[in-house]
């Protein structure tokens, strides 16, 4: 079948706008990836209970083509409550949000929602364990970043984005690993221990 | 517009469906409806960070109708890796499932899947506080059940249902309220303090 210009476009604009926001098949580890991978190992060794939470979405039209086949016919992205990521490890709760960034010099702050922020400071308030994780894919470096360390640089310098020497300087190196791939935990058992 | 019988009853039959489902705007007041707005108080005098995780589905096709604009266009609902409610309180973890039953006599089990239960059974062993909440809706009583007691249920007696009398005997029961709705807290504070 033979569709008019346009629709072609639209089609496969789709179709990349879809992959890059959503599904990782066709692209490298991502980050969630392998943040999901080293959960799962973290679990299989009965080490840690971490998840990546649900995309949340608004759910508008469900359709019922049989008695126990639901389809979700029309529904939207929601702006999260919360984090992406949470859990249990060591009787301590764990919270954080990861991102990446295409950027080999700075994270822009839009990348987070501010009452993702919020609520990591609560956490961190709570006792819990919370932080943000993020990627710079062109340099290949994965950071973790305290709340702690965030809320200083929001209270001190430019708050529209955090410098790559900012992370080098007040994050730790996330180095790639085997099993678990990113083996975040260690980092936070430095700063318990730290605590 | 005139429809013919059959797709009028389809239709009537979907939207019934989707309502008792998913959707409580038509109905009264659900176990998950007070549970969101007691997480809600709790949140407001920062007292806990405990929220309902999204609806997990499986996304298949999106559609992008303007530049800023997804709809989804066709989704599934899948299997929840864990539990419906987590979150951190007073340094702890917390983790719970939520369910209602119309039984005036017993709580099917096959309401929780068993990789639920694994998971709750996972969070207890390793500090977190886990339990699950049910409402027996025709008795209007509500229960918070640890994870413990449940293990022990299943390991007792029968391990298809647990009666309302195992509940009254070995459960906590959950007065209506109104600020917080539920506060379930209160047993999580008896629960800690009788660790």
């Amino acid at each position: 079948m033979n569709y008019p210009n346009g629709i072609i476009k639209q089609t496969s604009h789709n179709k990349i706008t879809y992959d890059s926001n959503l599904s990782h098949k066709n692209r490298g580890m991502t980050l969630e990836y392998e943040l999901n991978q080293s959960n799962e190992y973290y679990r299989e060794i009965d080490k840690a209970y971490i998840y990546k939470k649900p995309t949340p979405i608004k759910i508008v039209k469900v359709d019922y083509p049989s008695r126990d086949k639901a389809v979700i016919k029309e529904a939207y992205f929601t702006v999260p409550s919360t984090t992406d990521y949470n859990g249990l490890y060591n009787g301590k709760y764990i919270d954080f949000e990861a991102k990446e960034t295409q950027s080999k010099t700075s994270f822009t702050l839009a990348n987070i929602h501010p009452h993702q922020i919020e609520h990591l400071k609560n956490i961190d308030k709570h006792s819990g364990i919370a932080f943000i994780i993020v990627r710079f894919t062109s340099l290949n470096e994965t950071y973790l970043l305290t709340i702690q360390k965030l809320l200083n640089h929001l209270s001190n310098n430019d708050k529209k984005s955090i410098s790559i020497d900012f992370f080098r300087k007040e994050g730790y190196l996330l180095k790639d690993g085997y099993r678990p791939r990113i083996d975040y935990l260690k980092i936070v058992d430095l700063l318990v221990g730290g605590l």
